[in-house]
């Protein structure tokens, strides 16, 4: 049967690899990139392999980084009492995009998943409590997201970091700013209403 | 402020650029080939290069080929007295599919779209003459999409073609195969019932 230039179908093939990325999709995108100018292309293929040969994983917060340790560890502006820990590299962009903390982060590369067979051990923890012991960390911050993975990670978590007497923290829960509390889901409204504070 | 390492950033822009891929989307398949293995990558980043190497267009069909004259083109089994006229390169392997057309294809690597600023001359219109000059070409399918511009395209072809003396047909209008027919649209029920034939 009639295929297209094995090199297009290697192309397609490579792009219907990626997550979220289906056939139809995977031959727009082949078909894009051969109209694109080489350069371009040489470009993209340039920034691909550049990706796995610069970034690597910083040896003390475990963030993605191209230099060691990475700039936030190295960075002596820093609050280097206060540790906010999350779960993936994403999640620190997003908290420094609030520009509100100026303390260190830790990156445990995913959260316990019994349903994905991933346990404490397949996260950063032994990292984190190795800093614990070196650094004069006073409080930690579990910036955990708000599902039953991140917060089975923030509780053990709040577990394991309580008996070395350091004050473990968990970010709040409740209404998103902006939201309608009519279409606020019930789980939400109920931790909205237990997190409730005095208005000073 | 905070940003993700210079390498990262840049693979991130590079698939943001791909059309159907917003920032979100382009993050998230970044941070899917920094955990992908380091041969996968660069068979990835060979695939995008090699692909503007090895891809042409055809001198006879101008659909896109790796060898030239193509693989249809080249192919004796073929008829030759029949050329589809299609769209793009990817409606040649939309007919492929079927199995049931074995003549020869020309590809118009576009359609006319006064909206976008696509007139006739920006098609491989003349390439299509050249051949019906030099061929016994017996009829010309126009196969263009059953849209404005496919429409319009196949119009403009047919004026053209009719006085050279050669049988021109447009592939047919109607329900399609599986459909309900209460949910077919108002034109094309009426294209399926001009369409009409006996049943014999």
């Amino acid at each position: 049967m009639y295929q297209y230039a094995a090199s297009l179908t290697k192309l397609i093939e490579q792009f219907a690899r990626l997550p979220g990325i289906g056939p139809k999709t995977a031959q727009r995108l082949a078909f894009y990139v051969l109209n694109m100018p080489k350069n371009q292309v040489e470009e993209f293929a340039g920034a691909l392999v550049e990706v796995k040969n610069t970034i690597t994983t910083c040896p003390i917060c475990c963030n993605l980084t191209d230099v060691v340790p990475c700039r936030i560890c190295s960075d002596e502006g820093r609050e280097r009492s206060l540790i906010c820990v999350v779960e993936e590299a994403k999640d620190v962009l997003a908290i420094e995009k609030t520009r509100e903390f100026k303390g260190l982060y830790h990156v445990l590369q995913g959260s316990i998943s019994p349903m994905e067979g991933r346990g404490p051990d397949d996260l950063k923890i032994k990292e984190l409590l190795k800093r614990i012991g070196q650094d004069e960390v006073k409080e930690i911050i579990l910036a955990t997201n708000p599902d039953i993975e991140g917060e089975t990670t923030a509780l053990y978590l709040a577990k394991l970091l309580k008996p070395m007497g350091i004050k473990t923290t968990r970010i709040a829960h409740g209404l998103p700013v902006g939201g309608d509390l009519e279409y606020a889901d019930t789980a939400t409204l109920t931790r909205a209403m237990m997190g409730r504070h005095e208005i000073t």
